[in-house]
């Protein structure tokens, strides 16, 4: 299996915990699967930058993984890491861990992206083990090309808050509880004795909300106080949602489609979702049957993983 | 007088302040003073980065200032704010604000550079308003060329805790109360009315800790659980400092010279001085005696702004 860390150079501390288990490997997961780890963006890393041309985890879209015109250095590194470890890469690994921090307050989470069978399993997994919640990407026609979508299963580890360039001990402590779980997860998979929970608890994105904007593009408002920190949470029609420069506050109103929906906030102010015109997320929270085929489907995958054991 | 927001242009919050107050001056302060305004950094603020070239807050050493070989963009920026604003500038300006954030827990506080008798009688009128802890940072040859050493008498306003990259109310609302307390200081100054504390409490610049670091470089452990958020509090020899890889809580054990010193650390995890080998600043609290020599220096130097009301 393979873990990236650093697929956003700015985020360090998944990256600091991958090396110094490289160097120290008995401070490390004690684990009979071969693992197979890479930094994301080293170039970016060096930089300290989200990204140098182009945000990686935004570019393993097929047409520009198969474009024949030149592009920009992420996505050439994005068809680097699928040479080296894609599924019918040189190493060829089914499952992927992509390891994230982010400036919301998300806690110790997972971002799945659409609805595969071994990635709900993996995810009911972790969710079962150590009750991480879980955000389901789906739908969004202005946000694509993720990494983990070009494995046959794969997840994102997404801890925070904590600032871009922030080394954070209790960051690395969660990202490492995190991958430990699922590293056992597959483990039970590979070997057939993975048991799932009887229930997966995602929140279902429904669509994302910007600031106000002046018309020139510059921020109007600013999120309002009694909205940060509280990423999983409800948001009511009402709830004070903005605050503008004059110091009043702008509530919020459900959009267009989501009149009468319960939503559920995530990403709250998000450092790098600010060029995205994201200044958070609505969610719906469902709770979903797991089915048994999505942990055949994820033992399917796992049982190569345990054929490649020492 | 001249105020500066966006000298580092990943530190949003103070410039998004004084633009909606430009754009709806009935929301900003209303003064009799003649108020200059810039963006120290416009061109790393398009980017959201701290800097392009060379850390704008580092580019006003006198030896770059004066150079004749090509030097680095932010230095151009230097000179053309100086040319426009210095004392000896277009618009003369005898008093400077330089408006900044930290990712850092420092609360709502001021930096202060040297030991000029009108920056220190403007620092005592802060702190006597709204209890703003000082920092007094002098004698580091490795960190020179801030800002505002270049103008007669000035002040860093310095805010946080806050990520790089993310707009927050209560970081824009704690700026407004110090820029709009040491505006009102000026005002008295200016009118002769200005009443100073009898003491400054200042935690006096003794030295910086980086990280333990890889012979590469590279971190070999984060700052200890225990450290972080407790900017302005003491430090004793055997408090727990880092954390390395394999879990080992390394104590703090003081540097040479400071053996038996009673320090107290300041900007403890700044994103931004990673690079500059910094993980936290060690000072000395001390309680200094308001002089009266420092209200007359304030006083001389703010004269002129009286003279320019409307």
């Amino acid at each position: 299996m393979l873990v990236v860390a650093g697929t956003h150079g700015n985020e360090l501390n998944a990256p600091w915990l991958l090396e110094q288990w490289q160097r120290d490997p008995a401070s490390g997961p004690q684990t009979p699967l071969r693992l197979e780890w890479r930094i994301g963006n080293p170039a970016a890393r060096s930089a300290c930058r989200r990204y140098l041309e182009r945000d990686l985890n935004r570019s393993f879209d097929p047409s520009l993984l198969q474009a024949t015109a030149p592009v920009p250095l992420e996505v050439e590194r994005a068809r680097q890491l699928l040479a080296d470890c894609g599924p019918a890469g040189q190493t060829p690994c089914p499952v992927v861990f992509d390891l994230h921090s982010t400036t919301a307050a998300m806690g110790n989470s997972l971002v799945v992206y659409g609805r595969r069978p071994a990635d709900l399993a993996l995810a009911a997994a972790l969710q079962g083990d150590l009750g991480l919640p879980v955000y389901l990407h789906e739908a969004d026609a202005r946000q694509t090309g993720y990494l983990v979508e070009r494995w046959p299963c794969g997840l994102v580890i997404e801890v925070g808050p904590v600032p871009q360039g922030v080394l954070a001990p209790a960051i690395v402590q969660q990202t490492r509880l995190a991958f430990e779980s699922g590293l056992g997860a597959l483990e039970r998979a590979a070997q057939g004795s993975l048991r799932l929970p009887s229930q997966l608890v995602v929140h279902r994105h429904l669509g994302s909300l910007d600031l106000p904007r002046h018309p020139d593009g510059s921020p109007a408002a600013v999120l309002h106080p009694q909205r940060l920190g509280r990423d999983w949470q409800p948001l009511r029609p009402g709830d004070p949602l903005f605050l503008d420069g004059a110091g009043a506050t702008l509530p919020y109103l459900p959009p267009a489609g989501l009149e009468g929906a319960e939503v559920w906030s995530v990403f709250i102010n998000e450092a790098a979702y600010g060029e995205k015109g994201i200044a958070l997320s609505l969610t719906s929270r469902e709770g979903w049957t797991v089915q048994a085929a999505w942990g055949e489907a994820l033992r399917q995958l796992a049982l190569p993983l345990e054929r490649q054991t020492r």
